[in-house]
């Protein structure tokens, strides 16, 4: 059974500069956007510092927000393995804090993602403004591209369990 | 200034399924082991259930162990891209527990190792047992690759911190 308050998603979008976060919640198939934001990192800043920064604010965006799935960004990476040995290692700590708070965890592709979101998997970062904007009845687009990103996991884990029925139990 | 009882250092080798660690103990240009093990998370558990099994046992090593320096090897990864980030997720872990822990972070790749410990930097795990179990003054190899692997990082920070008269305050 859904919550009578709907289901709440945080979408994440991993990276180590920049973590972007989306809270959407979900009632039937009605999506609303409650909040968003984005964990910045200096520039020159360690790798490890980093990791620090971004263990301690997803624990702090888990513990207000409370959400009942986590829809995290799954990594392809084809062209700079040592950026995506990085961005792999923040992703480890997202999914140690989502876990960590006992929230369901789902994971998508990015081609999964833009398909759900924009029904192309290779639309570009724009389209996806436009389809979050467009999905979450916002009156301006989200600018950042990370923010919008996590907002377009979250919307997606939303339309796939729509589409597959699946309950997820608090 | 080294302390009395020298410097301890803690060798990992990141894994998902195997965590090898072991604490070496550095008085001048000897080197003794102190301890060591293998995080051993089942086969067919869930990626992030790993990450929290690993958070858990390097915290309460690091907690027990309060070593100086921990000594991580890096990753590459030209094979399997799929399992290169399974890793470097857990390491991203692991290096966070080091953070946590207020312990120095050292990291060097593979070939690194090899040639501090073995004088060749495609040495086989063989040749890399042999040799921690002489620069270690062991009596019998230590059997687990990982064990073995994480000891020789160990050696290797031991090493180019006498080559390089780096001193590591507490």
């Amino acid at each position: 059974m859904l919550k009578k308050s709907g289901r709440l998603i945080l979408g994440v979008d991993p990276g180590t500069a920049l973590v972007g976060w989306g809270l959407v919640r979900q009632q039937g198939s009605r999506l609303s956007m409650l909040a968003h934001g984005c964990i910045k990192n200096p520039p020159h800043m360690a790798q490890s510092e980093r990791l620090l920064r971004i263990y301690a604010q997803m624990t702090e965006i888990f513990a207000r927000h409370r959400p009942d799935v986590a829809a995290v960004e799954q990594l392809f990476f084809s062209k700079n393995v040592t950026t995506g040995i990085s961005v792999a290692q923040a992703r480890g700590v997202i999914l140690l804090t989502a876990r960590q708070a006992g929230v369901t965890l789902a994971e998508y592709r990015p081609d999964q993602i833009k398909t759900s979101v924009c029904g192309y998997g290779r639309a570009d970062k724009k389209q996806v403004q436009l389809m979050v904007k467009r999905l979450l009845g916002l009156k301006e687009i989200v600018k950042s591209d990370d923010t919008a990103d996590a907002l377009a996991a979250a919307i997606c884990h939303a339309h796939s369990s729509i589409l597959d029925r699946v309950q997820i139990k608090r």
